[in-house]
């Protein structure tokens, strides 16, 4: 595995560069990711480029022996470039726009900024199309950051009314689909079709799905666009995007499918203050991060990634600038980090950034180096890692869980969530904890993913089932939980006819007849479990496996399935998968609530977040 | 008492509707409510109309021996009707148009949809005008749902500026009504009045009750509209419409006035989730409703209704889709609610809906029948409940004790409440609930209504108080309890020249010479209650009645007159309504808190919300 | 000192102006503020004036005895005014329209309102110019009352990139300055600058920081329009303006040098409840107000004032309309409130208002007349206010403590918190309650005041520092304590190249070379101390003071310097201040936590806040 650093010349004197790159090589960097926020730079007026200060930069580090990273510069068009087309930016869901001033101020459906993009990404390929210092290539920067991905403009509703004619066809299929008839939504032409936002109250969930779907597509075409100019200019060079943490506005098997590595950027404290962990957690991990936050998102991303080929391109170094509070980890912590995401099959991590800018949106956030140029604590902990990695030698994953997830299922349990907060990414979060806190190995794969090797599959929640998921299951010998909701809509979010879990009845043992939803302090209390916030009913020829003592079941048992009537979550979800584990022959018990293991080759590696130490054992 | 059931047939295949009547038949429903949300198919094009499918519905469910009740489907005009007048949709209080795509997207004022509403109205009357199977006309459906009453639209704006010169004359004396000095506010013509929205601090409280007065006025002329084609039309019908729970955006004594029959839509558990009650009371009565919902509004419509006549023209039947949360009912809780609205007088109880649509907004809204047809489990409680209907011949309401309430106290109390959530509504529930858990049976009546054989009257909270009511309560010879703000306010919203309780000042003995609101956990403690809220220093010739160890008169007795000078709510308010039960000669002792009463005839009816079960007794 | 009230007589008929008049007169009050309201009764219709009724007015007051505030009506502009320009109105941070219907209807940018502003003024300042009743005059009312100081216009747009182009010379020296280079920020030319809301993600914080000083440098321009023309037309009168309580939205340091006294409107109670203290807080101090929240504002105040003459222009009197909860004050309160004034050198104590006024939006804010004219309970506590100052001599103020604060500080962790809740003022103000605690007089001052005189000064949170405050703390021979940020930023919001505390290392001992804030549960803790919010990381030849049990050091000392590592508030900050205080020789043990100290010449006044009662002593 690489070890490399984002670094960004253009803040810092040309006189620094060299010690800079020199600095890099010492502490055991071998890559260094730079150029993504740089056009006002390259192209300060229109159409004149400045290529010698980039020139420069690409030969020093290059000569100091680091491979490039080279980022297409699309995620901040400077001001001449909207003032030129103000409609470029996109509006938000109250119709706003989204104006100049940070980044990302672009609409993915604007023809105009298209061509911009692609204009850009072609100088830049083509300057350094052979360059020998150039290992990669990463497109743009976090789409979708800052909510971007949606935008409700003139450009993006006629996109996506030719959108829409290309998938249904027909209006007439349209409506049917999606059940238009229902308060006389029926339409006569897709030009009648508006966006769903600023409707007197929700507007049809089937119309936000294909909305979500044309919003993703629209994203994985605009970076399409960009694959496909720098594959034309500069073959043999790998191409990455770096995606977010507990982010899902796009669907990244989708864009994963058009890049050879996804990267994605890690920043545990931060996730861990801004997104749902309880306040205890907050508290408790404020130091360390959650234990599963960056494990989860390796495992999901290697998932999505062609080829399983992934990486991290930020890794957290210190305190952010971005989130509530913005502690610091503990000393031990960048180095753990480092040496999971080797353990979990990453080709690089890469600290972001190289050394703390004193000013603009980000001058809080922590690099390797401080502002002024003194070594922040990542860096000795960058060097250790560098150190570790030295003696290890690499080796196949283990294969043991996988937990099945789709972008889809997220969009639609966020699009009707039908009780407060129950959303399928954190279902499967959940589950993927479960299976962690008793030492597995776990894998997140797409619907359709082969499962031989395993010797347990989660379904945690997946609305839309697959006739490929299907027969994979009714393959796969195993043992499988299937949580709630999953087999309960069609692609266009209608109900099926035979009810949910659908095309699962038959591995399930049974129909769900009614679903409820449960505020808290409602729940199905147990023996040492606790289940709550979702309750379906279920009938046909599975046996009940947990009853609680009010009578209900909250979990069926037929052959090898198993499933959750429940929310998955919590002491419950806990207790099914680990019986489920039991079943199959996996490790049962669980581990101390603060250590993670992860498996790779022959090693185990055991994760204490709670002294930031890492032990490596033979597996 | 008709059971009924609402259908829409053109969500189904024409070759259901007649297995569909049948089995409504069977259920014991004599009543069926369709056609509400069917203008897109009726008149798919402009001027186009499809009679045709509606023809055959009414025929089938005519010749299977139900009574019809049609809604005219002016709440969802189709996309053409928007885009030939884009203006014709409302706009919010933030100046956002809220658009097509889910429904009631039109501003009362706009003229050109009041022409097409009548249009529609004018078409469906005139083709069904004397069919037998109809046997009442719905208005429109739930005027005011998702916040529609209120438009700040230049049309509007426009309308409010003619009925502003209707209501004052002269733009002088509306200064004047306003006290407009103030601020420099004084406008020099009508046209210079703006909306009350988007001011840079709040507006003046008397611009904002006028405003409320014109758009609940505006919701009763577009009613009238049509309430005028329709008898003209069709006589011989009744006309209804659906009001809703806990909602006060438009007048419901003016709207009543003009229909036959006033109907609601009840949905216990729906409005247990997601109105003011603790978290303690959603918890425990997640599955079956807090006790006094339902029949606080069954005894609320009872009151605004036109000759008393009223029904529920929906009924919840499972869980719903649109709270938090959506739990489903306890067994039994269905024919309890069915029971109860009996108990409390409706014509018709009629569920919602026949079958669960798989499709489009409601999709997660339970029905009698699932989406694939088979029985939910209110079919069969639907079924028992036409069984114990069938045993009961009727009977006269008793009165025992009655709560004054008026829409514009509403108004008012929500545009200056004084302290946070101090509201009429929630005093006059709280003084409903104190009366219910006494055994009582309670009416709600408008201001002016007579007060003869009540033994109790409260009045909760009414600013503005009417030379009737004086009268009457002075010529009333039982109990009598007034709330604070009672008697505070003029027609205007200005504080009379005597201060409050202004023409009550005679009754309580008192004048309020200051009043305090507190945060919580200010509060006034005595012995087993504790005051709250509010706190009115009263000076004159009344008693201290609750005296506070702190030393302050938490409510006061003058003759048949207590004055509740702290908020009226919780074990407070229960007290002082418990002591002038006592005086009153009504029972005075509580029940245990998860069950009511309530008298019909000489039956009494037992509810045991813990249980689902509903005992009748001889009264 | 004086005491005076605040009027209305647009409100009353004129037959009771006389009357009112010498009720004031009886009660003790010599000045009477007047005129600030009233444009549209001044100037009805557009160039048409109405004095005659003013001139009566002023001619009754001054015929009584009464010293006349007289107060330019700018803050409410007719409706007339606006409908001649309708873009004079501020638009929100959300691009809308602040319109008319309440007050401060206008952009401070804009130049069609400025010369309606001038126009007003001079008619009124020309009128009553030698008036032998008009003692001085204000201008306008509460800038920046309901958020109107910044206003994100096409006016306001312009006029920032005026002022960017003065005070940058360059483009390509601003963008140098905000490090604009980041994510391509650039700009080309100062028409290239946009506002810096409706941004992506968060502007930058330089942007920012420039847009909140422009915003404040137009109140000042716009309000020395006034002073000037004031000056020119009626010179010997004093010029004041009324300043709000915990309002930071201008350089009230700035707008003060160009008036002769600074006024500020005391409303314990509404402020209470309205700002960041805990429930306990509001709990228990309801009804008379947190000890310090009228003090720190009058010390605030006196600190901004050109030589220190300053006044209280409305004081509450008894409950308010604005505050989410609006409880009375204790009997005692608005005597106490007005000696403490005295005490901390006020010139006058205006009460707010007169006589309640029965309608529009204040017309449930107390008087010292009930809305019927008779008494309110603040009449009598005025009188008695009145016969304790007759015998009370004046003296000087006496110098123990000085707490160190400037605007920008507040506008820049407003802008950049880092922390949730960070921020400058209320580091401030916990200091400002640790020294009173101790008993200690406290001035607030500007950071280039002079330290001379005081024994402690406290830094509590300033990140940009002046080389005067430098040196005036080199030479400084007390004790200092200085809080977290201090010294973190340049004058663009830049950190410095040598890291905070920068010029202050010296002093401090040391340098920050790592910076973290912690969510509420993170905490150092120690014997009787608890550090909590925010931890510096320190290196330097400075002494841990308070270490906690975890090893992080809390505070540092350096000779006469402490350095708060952790935010300044709680348990923690009261010990440091008071180490501190014990090394300076003053009292450092703290008083009861209902009573504060005030030493005005040889007097000590105690103010108990449980009693409402005042103890004046010999100092």
């Amino acid at each position: 595995m690489d070890l490399g650093v984002c670094y960004y010349p253009e803040h810092w004197p040309e006189t620094r560069w060299a010690e800079d790159a020199r600095l890099m090589r010492e502490t055991g960097l071998t890559r260094v990711r730079i150029g993504e926020f740089a056009w006002s730079r390259i192209e300060p007026e229109p159409g004149k480029f400045d290529w010698g200060w980039l020139d420069r930069v690409v030969d020093t580090l290059h000569a100091a022996g680091l491979g490039i990273i080279m980022g297409t510069p699309t995620a901040t068009p400077p001001k001449w470039v909207v003032d030129a087309m103000p409609d470029m930016v996109a509006l938000d869901r109250n119709g706003r726009p989204r104006g100049f001033g940070s980044r990302r101020h672009y609409c993915f459906s604007h023809a105009g900024y298209r061509a911009q993009a692609a204009r850009i990404t072609r100088a830049v390929a083509e300057r350094y199309d052979q360059h020998p210092g150039i290992v990669s290539w990463q497109t743009d920067n976090e789409y979708g950051c800052h909510d971007t991905v949606q935008s409700f403009s003139p450009a993006a509703r006629d996109a996506f009314r030719l959108w829409l004619a290309e998938r249904y066809g027909t209006v007439a299929d349209l409506n049917e689909a999606w059940g238009n008839v229902f308060w006389s939504m029926e339409y006569r032409s897709f030009d009648e079709v508006e966006l769903p936002n600023l409707t007197v109250t929700e507007a049809n969930p089937a119309h936000w799905l294909a909305f979500r779907r044309f919003s993703s597509d629209q994203v994985v075409s605009f970076n399409k666009a960009q694959v496909d100019i720098l594959r034309e200019c500069s073959p043999g060079r790998d191409i990455t995007h770096n995606a977010m943490g507990f982010y899902t506005g796009y669907d990244h098997h989708d864009l994963a499918a058009d890049l050879d590595v996804l990267g994605w950027d890690s920043y545990p404290l931060g996730f861990l203050e801004m997104f749902r962990f309880t306040e205890e957690q907050k508290r408790r991990f404020a130091h360390s991060g959650h234990p599963d936050i960056a494990a989860f998102h390796h495992d999901l991303y290697r998932g999505c990634a062609k080829d399983g080929r992934w990486s991290v391109l930020e890794q957290q170094p210190g305190p952010v600038n971005w989130a509530r509070h913005n502690p610091a980890p503990l000393p031990g912590m960048v180095r753990l980090w480092t040496l999971e995401a080797y353990a979990h099959g990453a080709e690089l991590v890469s600290y972001f950034r190289w050394r703390q800018f004193p000013k603009a949106q980000e001058q809080m956030h922590a690099g390797l180096l401080r502002p002024d140029a003194t070594p922040a604590p990542a860096l000795a902990e960058a060097r250790a890692a560098a150190d570790d990695l030295a003696s290890l030698e690499g080796g196949a994953p283990v294969k043991q869980s996988a937990v099945v997830f789709s972008y889809a299922a997220e969009w639609m349990t966020q699009i009707q969530p039908q009780g407060e907060g129950k959303s399928a990414l954190w279902a499967a979060f959940h589950c993927y904890s479960a299976l962690r806190r008793l030492g597995l190995n776990v894998d997140i794969v797409h619907p359709d993913a082969p499962l031989d090797g395993y010797a347990l599959v989660v379904v945690p929640c997946l609305p839309i089932v697959s006739d490929t998921l299907v027969a994979n299951l009714e393959a796969f010998d195993g043992q499988v939980v299937i949580g709630p909701r999953s087999g309960s809509r069609d692609m266009d979010f209608g109900i099926p006819p035979t009810l949910a879990p659908d095309k699962l009845e038959a591995l399930v043992g049974g129909r769900v007849v009614l679903s409820e939803s449960w505020r808290p302090g409602l729940a199905i209390e147990g023996d040492g479990w606790l289940a709550s916030g979702w309750f379906d009913h279920v009938e046909g020829a599975a046996a009940p496996e947990l009853t609680g003592r009010c009578g209900r079941v909250a979990s069926w048992q037929h052959g090898k399935v198993r499933y959750a009537a429940c929310w998955p979550e919590g002491s419950y979800i806990d207790l099914v998968v680990a019986r489920a584990a039991y079943d199959a022959g996996l490790p049962h018990d669980p581990l101390a609530d603060h250590v993670r293991h992860r498996v790779r080759g022959d090693r185990r590696f055991v994760f204490d977040y709670e002294s930031a130490q890492v032990t490596i054992q033979q597996a």
